[in-house]
């Protein structure tokens, strides 16, 4: 392990001290499903965690550990989609102010939830620079205070509480697969089962067509997704200078999937399981289906990421 | 309560003998909802039921009433959605075999279903005459027992240990709310309510173009659906003779809702519940929410019914 990284005891506690302000989300399971892949399959459910999303147990933990008197002047973060929401809520939830950079051209349903929890929108042009300046200008004239969606040890150390609790209702998990974006929640769930469950190997799935931890990985250096090309729109984001070591030291493999094949474990989600999930949520269940063969007979935990999604506007 | 209906003991029973072979399914709450509902909604989700709906609560305790012994020479029902997949589920549990009799156009899906637990299919044509002489056919050549799919004492009292678990999981509740097509879920829910919550007030919810069972009770006596047009496919059946007293009795009202109004609240369900429900499993939530001002800030209990739904094939 990594120095600088959260013990044992350092994760156990977080997982404690945001518990209150978080769902335990339920573990899924499915003799139909289990047929389809040969193994024993035990979905994490963060379709049904606070906001829509695993993104609140980072983003609740990075306020806990930033303590009210540093965000007194509020926090900012930039993030178009399920960041932006759990920043915002978790901001509502402690007592300080949130500011949240969107692109211009934002989903509505995205923008609607973070005004619902009381934050305040500062909009952007498309591109990451443009947010990024915005970012620095909001610092710069109030003094909040920079979350980082995903590159920041007190957001990833949030996310490990998920495979805490996988881990207390799937014993003995011979894999785990989680999506790969930014990074945060594949290095928060490499983090977890490294210390409550050493033998559990890690698995990531990745779009084909935002494929940068891959090559980063393949690399060895970070290599940033410029034009990303997918319909998992949590995970067109790069991995940082925080996530890039954690996942290359912890990970077992990153495994690229295809549009089509996104789309196809996405529907399976919905017929099979009767739950919702988002596109980047059947990322990691893709990833697993795609090499199921290898994992024949095994115990496997998947994570389903998240649930926000536009019902009106279907892959299939 | 009329004569010849379980008492509170025997429905305790039935709900224990079943429970090995039925899911428990999960209750949810969701804040945003009672919101927007102004009371608190607690969702009985059967949508995550085995088979994907409530039916196999009535079918596996009509199996077992019947003893091994009645059945030997199997079972027959007609049907062409979820008590067909419930019936056939129930056969291969008990070790009898099930025969389905199903219109030629059955949903290609629903068919595979019934075909997957073991059932053999007899097709019929496409009207209630020709399915029912159809199953004449079949019981007179091989002896099976015929199980009515939702007329039928037995299947009634199966479904009331729905009433019993989201008795125990919310306690208290002012009013449930339950769709009624042929009325075994509606009735099932009614007995099981006066007998262990007596307090708690019984709505239906019913497609105003399948709207017999509203028509039965205004005319005092049972009006059968002619020509339903509705989407919501699982109601489009009718009251029978055992259905319609134990409705006229303990059913405070009927409350039809248009196609609308079903497609809006299915939505809604999917979008903020995050589960996949049928849109039968939406109606009884669309008719609180059209009544929902009569119910403010009272504890009012949904019965989500069902979740097998085309996903390719979305009302919106």
């Amino acid at each position: 392990m990594q120095k600088n990284l959260p013990d044992k005891e350092k994760l156990q506690k977080i997982a404690e001290h945001i518990k209150p302000f978080i769902h335990r989300t339920p573990m899924l399971t499915s003799t139909s499903l289990n047929s389809l892949a040969g193994c024993e399959l035990y979905f994490k459910c963060e379709n049904f965690q606070k906001t829509g999303s695993f993104k609140i147990r980072g983003a609740m933990n990075a306020v806990f550990e930033l303590g009210r008197n540093a965000i007194a002047n509020g926090i900012i973060t930039h993030s178009s989609g399920n960041f932006a929401a759990a920043l915002a809520y978790a901001a509502s939830r402690i007592g300080t102010k949130a500011t949240i950079v969107m692109p211009e051209n934002v989903t509505p349903s995205k923008r609607d939830a973070v005004l619902g929890y009381g934050a305040e929108i500062v909009y952007s042009g498309n591109v990451p620079l443009d947010r990024e300046q915005k970012c620095d200008e909001v610092i710069a004239s109030t003094g909040a205070v920079f979350v980082h969606p995903s590159n920041n040890i007190n957001v990833i150390s949030g996310h490990s509480s998920c495979a805490i609790e996988l881990i207390s209702d799937a014993e003995s998990l011979d894999a785990v697969f989680a999506p790969v974006g930014g990074g945060g929640l594949l290095s928060g769930i490499a983090i977890g089962f490294k210390h409550f469950s050493h033998s559990t190997k890690i698995f990531a799935g990745e779009p084909l067509n935002a494929d940068d931890a891959y090559r980063s990985i393949r690399s060895g250096k970070i290599v940033p997704q410029t034009h990303p090309d997918t319909i998992a729109d949590g995970l067109r984001t790069s991995l940082g200078d925080v996530t890039f070591p954690i996942i290359k030291d912890h990970v077992s493999e990153i495994i690229r999937v295809s549009e089509e094949e996104i789309i196809d474990a996405m529907k399976l989600i919905w017929e099979r399981l009767k739950i919702v999930a988002e596109p980047s949520g059947a990322v990691a269940f893709a990833a697993l289906l795609k090499n199921s063969s290898l994992f024949n007979n095994k115990k496997i935990g998947i994570i389903i990421s998240g649930g926000n999604v536009n019902v009106s506007a279907l892959p299939f």
